[in-house]
């Protein structure tokens, strides 16, 4: 039986699944929702306990780095995706064209996203809203970005001539595999930049940073993109995304909108489309006084998003099945006026224990070990207002000893 | 770390998982949920393809009617419950002995509730309203109970010396194994009975049977009942349950209630804190002229109460799991006034195809073999009232060749 290829049908008993690459708590609820959907989902990953490997039968070792088991894996599976951005674009553009698997959010995309510097231009390419930056490849640039971004009006490029007045703070960051803070560097006094370019910059950095206005924000901000390889859109609700120790700890919403909200959700919707990506995306926002800016994409499901699995009709990960299956999409209704997600981080290495929440709804990550600041799990709540769910997730939070 | 046993601690990393006896689709949507609580769960089933074992690392190849094979599984899990109450209710409480794995809900109320017979006797000790009822187990008590139940003034219990003109109506159940109307005869005419007596009560009926009165209702309702294992005790809202073909097709709701289903929902609260049940249980009734009637209970999360995997804040698997593990129950919210599921019930041997629904969520059962009436799957829609959320679901259902 055929259809246009703008519906693709789905079929009981698959014979090959959909691959994903990554074994974290992305993977295993992404594995979760295929599990509901009746799609046969297999996982790479290097430990047979690692989350997603804990709930899916058809599992294979490997490392993600690896051609071979890249490779191996992609020929068993009929389409793959994957839980984090930080992979060979390059191997997997060859192992796609080499195994004909199609990967999905496309390679290409992960590796303009990958790089913040890349990243950077696609936003300014397609007129999103970002804050000023530059490339960085050495010391003098470093200092030289310090200059400009913050707020020299005839900066040097020279280290040696530079003025005395502290310039405003300005923040680095490096190009690659930065997450959660992690390879993020704000600088605010003359002592920090020393410090920084002594540490990160004497040596040539591997790829490099990008130097970046530091942003004074009224607060950050995150929303969830969607495009199916069919072509429909979809922007989920934004949200407030709240910070500690540069992790998420909360989200909660959805947000009371403005035209500002409005004009950049258009220009979102336009640039995925444009673009052509296919999956979900997380867009990652400071609300700051000249304006919503776009702090940074992520390329796949995202801890932002984690609300949807109990707030929306249609969660992230189900949204994102969808979308790299060319599937139609749905219109993501709330089930409640407000919604809010908290993290459950690690705060020792101590096994975490627990009584079930009440008034929200759990859902944890079978990590086989804790540690301080690492998200062990989420607990969402529904409310008659986002600050009335936000409450209600930091009373539920107290039932977890993590 | 020690509390009062009321509010029993869950940790990661669990030595012993949950079992779960039997792997269709009721015990695969408790192992889904089970992976989103990270609760460890095993299954015991026949084969490594069952719904249950496809989502499911821990699988145990397995009979549920052998000794051997369900004492060898109940030694490795530190509680078992089930997904079917076609079990030898002798043999668990004997192994939950020996083995010292606590099984819940009891043997003991196993036993009382897969038997037609019994169940009636509990619901009447109860002082829950159901139909009239006899025991049945020869040919001429069955010629008796027609007389007696279809409306005879005085009947003789001699198959002989029956009346010429015909009694109402009444149902032949057997009192075990008996579901989506397998085992249930409904006797109206002369005729009839005596093709039903001729095939089913020349030789002795293993378990016999119990002929009801024949109840002439409005509508089929529904209700899930749970029990913690604390005390707590909770009422899901009551549904419509429309049947075709003695299977369940769709169910809506949650229904206008009136003080016939307010006083009902009381003795049914009383009846299960009585029983000291622990778990959820599936409550079939008839809405009748008379009011609202038991027909029959199920001890074990139940095809009506699949809607509340969308429409509620705590859904039939997530609430069976924690008053299994003694946990405090929440309060189920809906997530909007109308709700409605729709059984993908099979029509034909060809391999179901489909395409994703939009505005209803999709639960596959991932069974590998259609057959006419085999329940494949369900969809859940929300909406603005029941008939709203019923007339997407059967619009949604349209997407789907089962």
């Amino acid at each position: 039986m055929k259809r246009a290829s703008k519906k693709p049908l789905l079929r009981a008993l698959e014979p090959k699944p959909i691959g994903i690459l990554g074994g974290g708590q992305l993977a295993r609820m992404l594995a979760l929702k295929a599990h509901e959907l009746g799609l046969k989902i297999s996982i790479l990953s290097e430990n047979a306990d690692d989350p997603a490997a804990q709930v899916a039968p058809l599992w294979q070792r490997g490392s993600l780095s690896s051609k071979q088991d890249l490779g191996n894996f992609l020929k068993t599976c009929r389409l793959a995706t994957f839980e984090s951005e930080f992979l060979d674009a390059g191997l997997l553009a060859a192992l796609e064209l080499e195994t004909k698997t199609p990967i999905l959010p496309r390679p290409a995309d992960i590796g303009l996203i990958q790089d913040r510097l890349t990243q950077k231009q696609l936003l300014e390419k397609h007129g999103l809203p970002t804050a000023k930056f530059h490339k960085v490849e050495s010391a003098d640039e470093a200092w030289w970005a310090r200059m400009v971004l913050g707020g020299e009006t005839s900066p040097s490029r020279s280290a040696k001539n530079r003025s005395a007045r502290e310039p405003a703070p300005v923040v680095f960051k490096k190009r690659r595999f930065g997450y959660d803070g992690y390879g993020t560097f704000v600088i605010r006094t003359q002592k920090d930049m020393e410090a920084f370019v002594a540490a990160e910059l004497t040596k040539k950095s591997a790829h490099g940073f990008i130097a970046e206005e530091f942003v004074p924000f009224k607060r950050e901000v995150a929303v969830m993109l969607a495009r199916s390889s069919n072509g429909q859109t979809r922007l989920l609700p934004f949200v407030e995304s709240f910070q500690q120790d540069s992790r998420c700890l909360w989200v909660k919403g959805p947000l009371k909108t403005n035209a500002r909200f409005t004009a950049l959700a258009a220009k979102l919707g336009k640039f995925i489309n444009t673009v052509g990506y296919t999956g979900v995306m997380g867009v990652e926002l400071f609300e700051t006084e000249r304006g919503l800016l776009v702090n940074e994409l992520a390329p796949r499901v995202h801890n932002s998003g984690h609300y949807s699995l109990d707030a929306l009709s249609e969660d992230q990960f189900t949204l994102h099945l969808k979308c790299i299956l060319g599937q139609e999409l749905g219109e993501p209704k709330l089930n409640a006026k407000g919604f809010a997600m908290m993290n459950l981080l690690g705060s020792s290495t101590v096994a975490p224990t627990w009584r079930l929440p009440t008034d929200a709804r759990l859902h944890w990550y079978g990590k086989n070990e804790n540690r301080p600041g690492r998200k062990m799990g989420h607990i969402n709540a529904l409310g008659a207002t986002p600050e009335g769910a936000l409450a209600v997730v930091q009373r539920e939070r107290r039932k977890f000893e993590v």
